[in-house]
């Protein structure tokens, strides 16, 4: 399997280094091939703008969106851009490493989906009609491939419990594991987290290096997140609003976009 | 009141920009003072890394956290930083403005928050202890001032509702609302979210801007959204779980902290 790791912590001696320096061990141990895209290190340009579309005019309006458009089609995005592209076309499997910071990811990693999800590529893929609305949430040029989320986080871990106050951490990511990755088509695995990253000796450091080995061992066969496809018949067609006869009635939010053995 | 107002897209002449200027048209009207950070005219440095932290020795390694404390508390953040604090610490209100980028703010407006929400400003303020677990979550340095976010999305709102495939919209802005603005202490407001933004005539543009109008007029008095306080007595402490008997047995996920008439 080829995997792309894409980390972006600022800080080479970081715990989230030497976390990203046991999955990358553990993979070509198993044989598999990776590629890491270190965006700190790779100095990459976070926030998208006119020198993203040098084929615009200097006088022309930016619609973001439309300027991808006419730049993915066009092969006139920026080398960095077009780089990353390749690397996600190469790789069968995605791992997006990131210290979660104010409940996201950093902004130069939310800069590099900004900028390498291109019109065409990662959205606005396939047919919109009356019965699709186009390839995307199970289906889309990252179809067939798998993606799963390795993350630091520095509170505690009942804080981000199914009663905690940060909220739950499965609902804090789904804007990343659904909007993001299974979107363009990605298969995705639950993430690896960790928490009270700030109280971290060497025993907590191998307990979590041995739990992320075997997440990189069973990368290739464990269990999905059931994410309900968009075009397999659970939501209308245009509305996108899931059936009414699906999902348990005191489900609300977004555990109603997994799927269940009831439905 | 004074209103800071920060503003995400990379296009003086987009629809965005528009609906900001009536924004700022309407509350200065109304006799309000108003300022504007324009993250992409500021040319606003998006991501953490060293030249944050002046203070840091070369060689040192960057603990963000850390970092940051140390930075807020001997008054070295750069000077960049140091100037949003002044405008959030003189503002009585706060307006977060953006287009919607894979179902989250631009990666510049994020660095915005990464760069300025300082550790002893935005988070670690207060007493931790078995009584209380920090100024956070509507107490902390920005209490008793009011936040809003003004939201522009391309996809339809039904996509958004409640069953829509995308997630409902009050979830996917749960981080921000809940995550960053509440958490150091502001009262949030309910977002002004337009949708399907690609397809915007000027009918759509003018009924978009009477209701934001309306949303600047009540701005100091509409109701907020009802989040509960962490100290308020509604969490158990430090695990900060919200009590078994508050809640509806039917609510799940972010629903849960949100206060309801029957608690």
């Amino acid at each position: 399997m080829r995997v792309l790791l894409v980390f972006a912590h600022p800080e080479p001696q970081s715990l989230s280094a030497s976390l990203r320096d046991v999955a990358v061990q553990e993979l070509e141990a198993a044989g598999h091939e990776v590629r890491v895209s270190d965006l700190y290190a790779m100095r990459w340009k976070s926030q998208v703008d006119r020198a993203d579309f040098p084929a615009l005019a200097p006088n022309e309006r930016l619609q973001p969106v439309a300027a991808s458009k006419a730049a993915f089609a066009t092969h006139t995005l920026t080398d960095d851009v077009r780089a990353e592209i390749e690397k996600l076309l190469w790789a069968d499997a995605l791992i997006l490493q990131f210290p979660l910071w104010w409940f996201a990811m950093p902004a130069i990693l939310k800069g590099w989906v900004d900028r390498v999800f291109a019109f065409g590529f990662a959205y606005g893929v396939g047919e919109h009609s009356d019965k699709r609305w186009g390839d995307r949430y199970g289906e889309g040029t990252l179809a067939g491939k798998r993606a799963m989320l390795i993350v630091t986080a520095g509170g505690w871990e009942e804080h981000y419990g199914a009663r905690g106050v940060n909220g739950p951490i499965d609902d804090l990511l789904f804007p990343i594991n659904h909007g993001i990755l299974y979107y363009p088509g990605y298969d995705v695995l639950p993430p690896f987290v960790i928490y009270s990253t700030d109280r971290f000796d060497e025993a907590r450091f191998e307990a979590a290096g041995q739990q992320l080995r075997v997440r990189m061992r069973t990368f290739e066969t464990a269990a999905l997140i059931p994410y309900r496809r968009q075009n397999g018949g659970d939501y209308h067609i245009p509305s996108m609003e899931l059936r009414a006869d699906l999902g348990a009635t005191d489900l609300s939010g977004f555990a109603l976009h997994l799927r269940r053995a009831a439905d």
